[in-house]
């Protein structure tokens, strides 16, 4: 769809709570959407990004790849005990809080590479597919695959059916997160850009193959989403969604190019229904973004408690 | 279309002659489009990936972007004089043979810095739109972006009414190759993987922009081309089409999956309608190909003096 005329008639993004943020995301689409609109946008450049972890699905109590982590951590140390015995995997088995606590990057490094390295990108999928049909959130008990929200869900189809490509910037895994976006997001896997280790070719047996090996590619955070956004899309997105100072560069290089902008971070306050954190959270913080994202062209704050009518699909 | 009934009723592919590679490709793409066949592909997962240079457009005399680079030269000294006077500017600038064939991989990374980086990735893409512009073949005398093979853009258009989705996977330049891709073959930025430099983001006077750093990214070339389609599709393709042994990695991956596959080499056998090159031509060698593709599962040589009907859309 691309001019007025074809707007659904039925009432879009019915998750959503009438108010500000969602009559700024209806008149941007709009807007942009509506030849001879002077914010008019061809449909090849309607380019939209989305973090992943806080913005499309739930990054509490952790990171849903750390649960992954931990999970491949037992399958490891079952298949091979004498690594039980050994740090990092010791103190991760045996919940050793202190041992934990002194844990620095290359501990967490060392983790990283022994779960999601050393098999082929389609091994790896397999694993990351049969985790998430089964593991469950530990508050909603939910697979973690169903704790998205359902206005981002509404929100991504919505811009869909207006002509947006719909891409999603993380840092977490780009494997990982490939494994779930289709079917969860309706985002194939080349529009998943995530942080990524190295890949080797392989020709063995007559199977040709890519193997993952242990060593980073690109941590996809800050900076580096929008360098990613550059290799990966080749074009400045004028929608950006994200939630911690991690996605404040890719709202920034939105939000600075001509014509209409919107530049969205979501902000968790919202205890009851999800968490509520910002300034106390150590791991994903967003010590910047509340203030400046406001000032940005296009740049509003959404507010869980507020604007989202529903949280998860299953509420 | 996902299925036989959407088949359309005009003859497709017009400009390939009758023969074993136009039946092979009309066979191919019927069996993984037929909802039932054992060989049905769901539409997600019909990814083609395209070289470039010597597949889609002509590559002799020389490169497209050797010739763009020869002129990048000429604007550089014409704004700084003084480089006019200094190597390799010098030995370009007087067409001086000897001190050219001296050049190595120092000069060349030179050069390719020197007219590819230092400016941000949009005032990039104007300058190689601008010469695309009014760039032409010296043989053809025609613009280079119209030295397109007429069958290939008539092959790109077929697999994508049938639900493929397109890719270039070239060893040129990726914001060189974005410049025309969407116009010239309908393939947007995002499914234009090529060669890349490194990238920075800069914040200064209330802009946002991606500066091309004088540094090596990754040369899309040969295994590279996989690590790459790895790194930004994730997925396996089905269908690959190169045309030099710097493809023949991607062409063996292709074939390697499970399933119908079609793994296609353009042998450039017609000096008269075009160039006739493969085992002498330094610089891009088809040494190993020629043997090697029709050993692949689905892997077949094209040649373009017997299959193409037509080769350019000027012609």
């Amino acid at each position: 769809m691309s001019s007025n005329s074809d707007l659904p008639t039925i009432a879009p993004l019915p998750s959503w709570n009438e108010g500000t943020i969602k009559a700024t995301i209806l008149d941007f689409v709009r807007r942009v959407t509506t030849e001879g609109s002077p914010d008019f946008v061809p449909v090849p450049e309607r380019i939209a990004t989305f973090d992943n972890d806080g913005t499309l699905w739930c990054e509490q109590p952790n990171y849903v790849q750390a649960f992954f982590l931990l999970d491949r951590v037992k399958a490891i140390t079952t298949q091979n005990p004498e690594l039980a015995e050994q740090q990092p995997y010791k103190a991760i088995l045996e919940h050793d809080k202190d041992t934990l606590a002194t844990f620095g990057k290359k501990e967490i490094v060392t983790l990283g590479f022994a779960t999601h390295t050393g098999m082929t990108t389609e091994e790896f999928e397999t694993i990351a597919k049969t985790w998430f049909d089964s593991a469950q959130h530990p508050r909603f008990h939910h697979l973690f695959r169903e704790c998205v929200y359902q206005p981002q869900l509404e929100l991504l189809a919505y811009l869909r059916a207006y002509g947006f490509k719909t891409f999603i910037v993380t840092g977490g895994g780009n494997g990982f997160v490939r494994a779930i976006a289709e079917n969860t997001y309706g985002i194939p896997p080349e529009q998943v850009i995530g942080s990524s280790g190295k890949l080797k070719l392989e020709r063995q047996d007559g199977k040709v193959t890519l193997m993952k090996l242990p060593e980073l590619n690109s941590f996809d955070d800050r900076d580096e989403k929008v360098v990613n956004i550059g290799l990966h899309i080749g074009r400045r997105p004028i929608l950006a969604f994200g939630n911690s100072d991690g996605d404040l560069a890719m709202l920034q290089y939105t939000a600075a190019g001509d014509g209409a902008r919107l530049a969205l971070l979501l902000h968790h306050d919202d205890g009851d229904r999800e968490y509520a954190y910002d300034r106390d959270f150590k791991f994903s913080p967003l010590r910047e973004g509340l203030e400046a994202v406001p000032k940005l062209n296009g740049g509003h704050i959404v507010s869980m408690k507020q604007d989202f009518k529903q949280v998860f699909p299953f509420s």
